[in-house]
């Protein structure tokens, strides 16, 4: 089966380019999507020099999510709705992965409902197929290490349960755990994860902290 | 140093039983709480016969509450309030960890702020030390292997960092990690995890997912 191309919507900051480093590695077309072209196509050439590829491009977000099959949301919270609004007219019958966390650093609070994936899935309507994810995987754990596996599972919270497994297969391939957990309405408590593991790195004097789930057999 | 007596709050029930059963292995003398005082000497009684100890006694909850140093509440999530409301006046100094999530098993959804940690701090006042844990260890997994370390991590969220301390302790005693995770108020997202874990399990089929924390090294 052809690797499906992937959009990386946002994907100048760490955990766009991280995720990028570690879906070019294992062989997937992405392409970094950025409000400006020019600092999209930096950063992706600056992957492909990493990895010795050519196959990272970079394209303004919205030309980016309609070369892709699969779009990855990571722009920092204060852009997540206006980028959605400006690109909603490309994403017909794709799937749009939701990394947002709602999350201050400086002062971590758990979010409220409706999740970000809602309020993407009420942006975009549903023809969209809206899929939470992400939003725990420290970014700096991303970049280090590409190729092996990562220390963090990443739950998947959709009403979409086909294109959980078509994410859960990325996730795999970025080295990672997926586990399936519920609807849209329960990534609203996997933001409030990234409140925890950031007060966790608070306390404890450290940076990495992320979710484990135990007791879920391979398959 | 000697241990502290704990006692579990509605301690009947299999999340009750699970934890006594491992603090009473540990040495800890334990009092079971319940409505009934003879639901809970029984409950007591057997926990005895199942360990050969004498060290665990049953008492209505608010004779278990007045002789612990450490009160656990394991009630079932509509008797909290009520619970906490009249054990009120014997907690005074105490430490009471509180184990509820709210969340219905049958239709699992994540609860609203404020957690249950903070509406038993609201309603028992700043002299008792509200702890949250607990909240997502699969009741079935504390019954089995006494003794022996669990396969889930318990995370403590509270206002109070020395309670924490000693909250981890317990926790450690009874073959777990426990990781300090912010203040009262993310133990909404810490409830809110069961509902995941919930979601998990029906999704795969299984009984007894959890959650662990990567990134801390031991200390």
């Amino acid at each position: 089966m052809e690797h499906p191309i992937i959009a990386i919507l946002g994907g100048t900051g760490k955990e766009g380019t991280g995720l990028a480093l570690r879906w070019a590695a294992a062989g997937y077309p992405v392409v970094i999507g950025s409000r400006e072209l020019e600092k999209a196509s930096q950063a992706a050439e600056n992957i492909n020099l990493m990895l010795g590829v050519k196959t990272v491009r970079g394209k303004k977000n919205i030309d980016a999510a309609k070369a892709a099959d699969i779009c990855v949301l990571t722009v920092i919270q204060s852009a997540h709705n206006e980028t959605l609004d400006n690109i909603k007219g490309v994403l017909e019958g794709k799937i749009l992965i939701d990394a947002t966390s709602r999350v201050d650093y400086r002062d971590p609070k758990p979010p409220s409902p409706p999740s970000a994936g809602q309020q993407a899935q009420e942006i975009l309507g549903a023809s969209v197929r809206v899929v939470a994810a992400f939003q725990n995987v420290p970014a700096k754990l991303l970049s280090k290490g590409i190729g092996q596996p990562l220390d963090a599972d990443v739950l998947v919270c959709t009403d979409d349960l086909e294109a959980a497994q078509q994410v859960i297969r990325l996730i795999e391939a970025a080295g990672m755990r997926g586990y399936y957990a519920g609807g849209l309405e329960n990534a609203t408590v996997v933001e409030g994860m990234t409140s925890i593991l950031i007060s966790m790195n608070k306390h404890y004097g450290l940076k990495d902290a992320s979710i484990k789930v135990a007791g879920i057999p391979s398959a």
